[in-house]
């Protein structure tokens, strides 16, 4: 039975850096739809989404089965529930870089940020998209220094998150209306993107240490 | 067995009914103080929130301790996950009633929109806060035309979510860059909070269906 199970458990794991990788590849088109307002970027990162969404509606159907065919507990109990925490995740991240090239889209042929805070944008993204490559190597590997490294980076991404503010909030933003607008939500996914990621990042930590990491993200 | 579950079931049914009665509570406190720019409230909703975090926890441990020895398969095993997903719904409601209560906190003693949008703010609140008490009663008698009204008043808490954008972005707008970016990040936290209430409507009616509401109730 606990054969089966690591049997199972595998394919869930393939699943999961399956998915990591589709929302890898979605954040970067939707970080370069957005640095380069790229409209055809951004199209394919709208149009692909449901196909994330519809792998974690898989993964999540193969996880109840499992509950239900192997009767998993104690630790083999909370990796499943882990699994399905992890899949809720990363249906957001691609939720997220769908929302990142919305913006880019609703711009074209404008880019979305004006020049003084094309740098910080750039940088984040170029942060998100890493942190989801990370991601990927770390769901592979549960090399626990992926996820130390994943939270650093999610640091430095707040950091940015709080200078865009900064520019925006300054003396010298010359920003529309619509410049703030845009700046102030295009940040937040971007730190929000980067959030989920740390979140995954502690459970993935939990399935590699046995420390329980509560649902806190 | 059976009995068993049923009993437990109920069980998570009133913790789950008891966090949501926390996030009503917390959103309308948030609303309030984002309103009225009452500090001492904004501070209890940023202090209360813990206590919507542990509360979902400690519910997590026990749907976790009933997936172990209850062992529950089909249509039980889907009621138990339909609440672990119910319960980080939950717990995202309370860390945005924070946010909106922390954008209270940091423009105090003034307003956090002004005047041309408090209208419009007071009335997203009205809707969220109306949305939270009726997922409490929509939690506690699985009343599938509840569900119905949730995801009505989400549609008007969406219209109003346009409206912020459409003044912001119109001629009239005078507000610095400081009101656009709370009026964004305010707007964008009610439509959410609205959001998640539509999603955990969502499961409550698989619940209700689900075979989930106790015989005698």
């Amino acid at each position: 039975m606990r054969e089966v199970f690591q049997q199972e458990m595998r394919e869930v794991q393939d699943r999961l850096v399956e998915i990591a990788g589709l929302v890898a590849e979605s954040i970067d088109k939707a970080t370069r739809a957005f640095n380069e307002s790229d409209v055809t970027l951004a199209e394919e990162v709208i149009a692909d989404d449901p196909r994330i969404d519809h792998a974690t509606i898989t993964l999540d159907e193969l996880a109840i089965t499992i509950l239900a065919r192997q009767q998993p507990v104690a630790r083999d109990l909370r990796i499943v529930v882990s699994a399905l925490r992890i899949s809720a995740s990363l249906e957001r991240m691609g939720d997220i870089a769908r929302h990142i090239a919305q913006l880019a889209r609703y711009r074209f042929p404008d880019k979305v940020v004006p020049k003084s805070l094309r740098g910080t944008f750039a940088e984040m993204g170029r942060l998100d998209v890493e942190i989801a490559q990370r991601l990927v190597e770390l769901l592979t590997t549960e090399d626990v220094k992926l996820a130390e490294y994943i939270r650093d980076e999610d640091d430095k991404v707040d950091a940015l998150h709080l200078q865009v503010f900064d520019k925006v909030l300054g003396e010298t933003w010359k920003g529309e209306a619509s410049d703030t607008v845009d700046a102030t939500l295009a940040s937040r996914y971007h730190e929000r993107f980067a959030d989920h990621a740390v979140s995954i990042a502690k459970k993935v930590l939990y399935l590699a240490t046995g420390d329980w990491a509560p649902d806190d993200a």
